[in-house]
């Protein structure tokens, strides 16, 4: 399939690099694309022209990512998402699969991070998202583990689910088939895109984990009777 | 020991049960002891007077209940339970192990309901508590999973884990040893009072779980490598 991810930090290219590595035609979509882009360091992630020489996957903008796709992968800050996805075009979204992996993190205090007043309480990133694109078939999905861990789900060990939601189920099936070819078997299906709340809510959670156990390799399962 | 209670909700009643049939001494607090309140109909609970009768428990003042008690146990409404302790007073609460089970939880706009913006995102409703009553050793626990899980925690079937944090570690044993007599077995422990952050998160997670699996049997397991 062809795969267009917008964002070019470490989630984007490790989303790519596992992709493209199954197969997939992948084109990473960044603000712009100039050699100083292309060479600038990025935090816990390559340079984009490194990232491209290695993966054999391209780097673009983000209308052009997006427009050659099937499948969206939207990989932004949750911070910018709903401008980035303003610059990839509603056109080039209409009809499409568009996952969201984003988190609308407030990083304005330090560390840790915790979610942005305006996109968490009574709504969500992913449901904004749906309404700044409402042609476009969003499932939230990917958002409550470390970009390694969503390309590789067994550095976790033990059983472990991967959440999702959105309006379409057509579009959650397509996700699933994905995210099966990376090695993802448990799901845990939260409903319409208003479970982004509940998905987004895993991240102080996640991040609180992870500075008292000492590992970004983390894991949730869902025990029920 | 003796447990003072603070709620006369379905919470307070389902942990005052459950800790009076394990042989403690239990009085549960509430605003004012009248006849009326004692017998008025409550959301999936019983009149107090009946829930009384029922487990030979003793319902008191908020101030009585914590003034008598070893332990006490924030079992009020997460939006009222500010107002609660200081009605409680300080002076009944210095030195104590408070357990704080309540959640910050806004239901204005009706179901489902979110974390009240002014106890969320960069505090939280334990943190709240801590600061208002210094003296007293505040752990967060139990608030992730329904009533009824909290006292039989097999009722989910199958490993789940009891989240808890705060500032003082021999209030935290203390809290492990009561929910062991319960049944627990597996503990996260999230450091200090700020994971009241994390915790609380659980909320949003918890209640979408329920609408869209049917169920408030809940738990969850944390899985790292």
């Amino acid at each position: 399939m062809q795969i267009g991810i917008l964002g070019g930090g470490s989630v984007g290219q490790t989303l790519g690099a596992g992709l493209k590595a199954l197969g997939h035609e992948v084109m990473l979509g960044i603000r712009e694309v100039t050699p100083e882009t292309l060479s600038q360091p990025r935090a816990q992630a390559r340079p984009l022209g490194d990232w491209q020489g290695a993966t054999g996957a391209r780097v673009a903008t983000l209308a052009e990512a997006a427009g050659a796709a099937e499948i969206v992968i939207n990989a932004t800050n949750g911070r910018g998402s709903l401008e980035a996805l303003r610059s990839a075009g509603a056109e080039n979204l209409a009809g499409k699969v568009l996952i969201d992996v984003a988190n609308p993190l407030d990083f304005s205090r330090g560390m840790p991070p915790f979610l942005l007043s305006e996109l968490s309480g009574p709504t969500s990133l992913g449901e904004r998202i749906q309404a700044e694109v409402p042609e476009a078939r969003v499932v939230k999905c990917f958002n409550t583990v470390t970009a390694a861990v969503m390309v590789k789900p067994d550095l976790v060990p033990g059983e472990h689910d991967l959440f999702l939601c959105g309006n379409d189920e057509g579009a959650k099936e397509v996700v699933r088939d994905l995210a099966r070819a990376l090695g993802w078997s448990r799901f845990v299906d939260l409903g319409d895109i208003v479970g982004a709340r509940a998905q987004e809510c895993f991240l102080p959670i996640w991040v609180r984990l992870w500075m008292t156990g000492g590992t970004p390799l983390l894991g949730y399962r869902i025990v029920s009777a």
